[in-house]
């Protein structure tokens, strides 16, 4: 995490030429989206594709900064995680170019007649779906993020301000100026990908009020970024990624099957938000199911976090720490679990409206009922039944791209593909008509 | 306006008193959203008739409050024009209560399938259209408001905090009073329908930092109100309303047809957000165009703001105010108009780009390639060709109810209907699915 909060932001002097300096790059960004607002999608697929190639093409400038910012941070001591997410090689880079190329092959959603009719008057009403016009996207040192973010802009239409911290700073230097040289060979405005890492903290909260020149601002990082971004914005904001996931074992189930997907959904991937973190088991099934899935967990290496009851019923060998509502309330992200047994399928229902972070939660159920009950209730982006938490993903639910998963309601809720950087216009086409 | 700007918020105290109030109202909000969020059609269109019913039954009590209020506000000289959006009558309320009966007319947008499919790997994926949770209005001294944003919400299975401003308070209060209790008798919570005008300004401010307790905030009313809530909100805003609305007249153009839209769209009603402020008028047309309009706006009352060559083309006795960049940036909901000749399509588009509030924008012309630039070049949320400005509304699109008029491009854009006080969720349906 390396993003501040509201209380370590800059003196007055950075904050005053930073907000300058952004203001002008968000001026700047508005000119050059109206350029691609209306530009074919085969215009937009060619500069994705010669944007791909642009990186292969300068593959050793863009892997020489890299590997400056990883000397650099190696030494200043970021732990290892966040160095390997930092580091780019010549497979990762082929990658991130293919991923441009994938995107080249969706469909565009930017023209699409959302809605039409002709009214009784006469009127023909149609709603388009159009670009948002500029976004920004707020993220932490993760260089194929800065690739990936501008390709969607791109292929929605938009322009895009892009700010992806100070551990990245030479690789996103890199990765900017090759994106826009090959827009530019393209007859296309550099300005459609702009960094503002160069005015650092205070940069980056001029961006968050830059209202009326920027349309969307998507933080894409941990609970703390996202936090401070919805915080301090003026600028509409989509609140993205945090997931403390839930997996509900109902009284009558599939036991190996509800097994296999409290391991999948805790153990398939720890570090993503569709991550299980707590997996709550109805009492009724408690005393056959619960021992089997703790020796599972804990020969899978999972450290577990129980309620009493859980831990009363923990197989001796089995360590069973004392969960409390720290646990219940963490996103742990890490080989970490918290296990409770509830009475019943109302206590499950409390327990996630209680603890939940909206994003994912899923029921292990053969009942109809309790099915039922559980799709109507849980007030998440996405709600499982029977199907690990691990499949809340743009990609597997066919969008194509995914810009984010967005866990509030307003705008897109749950994976966010290239229609949610969008927005629509009316066209109301008449013949001279007035109101009566 | 009565609203406060943020400079003028209450004191410490009154504001944590005020905060603990609101955050226990919008809990109460919240717990009674649940019920309503999987309540049937048919519930909540009879509580709708009830509610309609029980405005006529206590008829005489909503009336001896509205006249408390009018009579204190005139004494303290509220002008005439609010006088008049404050007062109630028989007619009125019969016509509000009508409003609630067509309400229960409508689809209902909830539990709609937006999308679905069955993945390559036979997880059954379902997009549904499922409710808000909790609604916030904040509005100017309108007591038509109260009954249409409850009415709304509840068609929409939200619940609803109100802040209606204090001119309208004892209004409000009964209203408020008399919907809970019809509520309430349909088996339904009376928290559904809550009013935060008791808490003051300290109320509304508590109201826009409650994030996480309510789901999304929708101000109504002058511009003044909207920005104070888009400024300090921590809620997601949709913000509604504000309307510097452009018709341009082209180069190529039925003068007659154009004649008609410009005056309708200024004159046929001069208080709300779709009447035109600015007309531009291509200079090929402004000798023979510009006169008529002129002599047509100054006989029908209007006040004429114009440039020096609007000004040199105005016949005698046509009087034309010098019109500065004040002028251009005014949505005056006034008999007042600005006018100015523009060399060709694309100075017209560019002034629309600097001074238009991304509302309605309209150009009357004959030429496809004008109307095809115009329509994908303006970037607002409803561009008209060759009808008036005043079609930009709920009602006009067949949308049936209308919450407000939305000029930002998150969430919603344009007339916004029940369905954009919904959001989505996804169902995911497996068979025991794991990710590989």
């Amino acid at each position: 995490m390396t993003f501040p909060t509201s209380e370590t932001f800059s003196t007055a002097h950075e904050s005053s030429s930073a907000e300058a300096g952004v203001v002008d790059i968000a001026r700047r960004a508005k000119v050059a989206a109206r350029s691609l607002a209306t530009a074919s999608t085969d215009t937009k697929n060619r500069a994705l594709e010669a944007v791909a190639d642009a990186l292969l093409v300068n593959q050793q400038r863009i892997l020489t900064a890299n590997q400056a910012d990883v000397d650099r941070e190696r030494e200043a001591g970021l732990d290892e995680g966040l160095l390997d997410r930092l580091a780019l090689d010549e497979g990762r880079l082929r990658g991130i170019a293919g991923a441009l190329r994938d995107l080249a092959t969706l469909p565009d959603p930017v023209g699409e007649v959302v809605r039409g009719s002709t009214l009784p008057n006469g009127i023909r009403l149609r709603q388009l779906r159009v670009p948002m016009g500029v976004v920004g996207m707020i993220y932490e040192a993760r260089p194929n993020v800065t690739v990936d973010a501008a390709g969607i802009a791109l292929k929605s239409g938009n322009a895009v301000i892009l700010r992806g911290g100070s551990a990245a700073l030479e690789s996103n230097t890199a990765l900017v100026d090759v994106i826009a040289a090959a827009l530019v060979q393209q007859g296309l405005p550099a300005d459609l990908v702009q960094s503002i890492d160069r005015y650092g903290r205070a940069g980056a909260v001029a961006l968050m009020r830059a209202r009326g020149l920027v349309d969307v601002l998507v933080p894409r990082g941990g609970a703390n970024l996202i936090q401070t971004v919805v915080r301090e914005a003026s600028v509409p904001v989509i609140e993205t990624g945090v997931g403390n996931c839930h997996v509900y074992v109902d009284a009558q189930v599939d036991e190996d099957q509800a097994l296999a997907i409290a391991i999948n959904s805790k153990t398939h991937r720890i570090s993503v938000c569709n991550a299980t973190e707590t997996i709550l088991v109805n009492e009724v099934v408690a005393p056959s199911f619960l021992p089997r899935l703790l020796v599972a967990l804990a020969e899978g290496g999972v450290t577990i976090h129980g309620d009493a009851h859980t831990q009363a019923l923990a197989p001796s060998g089995v360590d069973v720490l004392t969960a409390t509502d720290e646990d219940w309330a963490t996103e742990y992200l890490s080989m970490d679990v918290a296990v409770r047994v509830v009475p019943d399928l109302d206590s499950a229902l409390e327990h996630i409206r209680l603890w939940s972070s909206g994003h994912t939660d899923a029921i292990c159920t053969t009942s109809l009922l309790s099915s039922e009950r559980f799709t109507a209730e849980v007030d998440s982006a996405v709600v499982n039944v029977n199907a690990s938490t691990r499949f809340t993903d743009g990609g597997e639910f066919g969008l194509g791209a995914e810009i984010g998963i967005s866990t509030q309601k307003l705008h897109a809720r749950g994976p966010m593909g290239l229609a949610e950087l969008t927005t629509t216009k009316w066209i109301v086409v008449g013949d001279g008509h007035i109101r009566q």
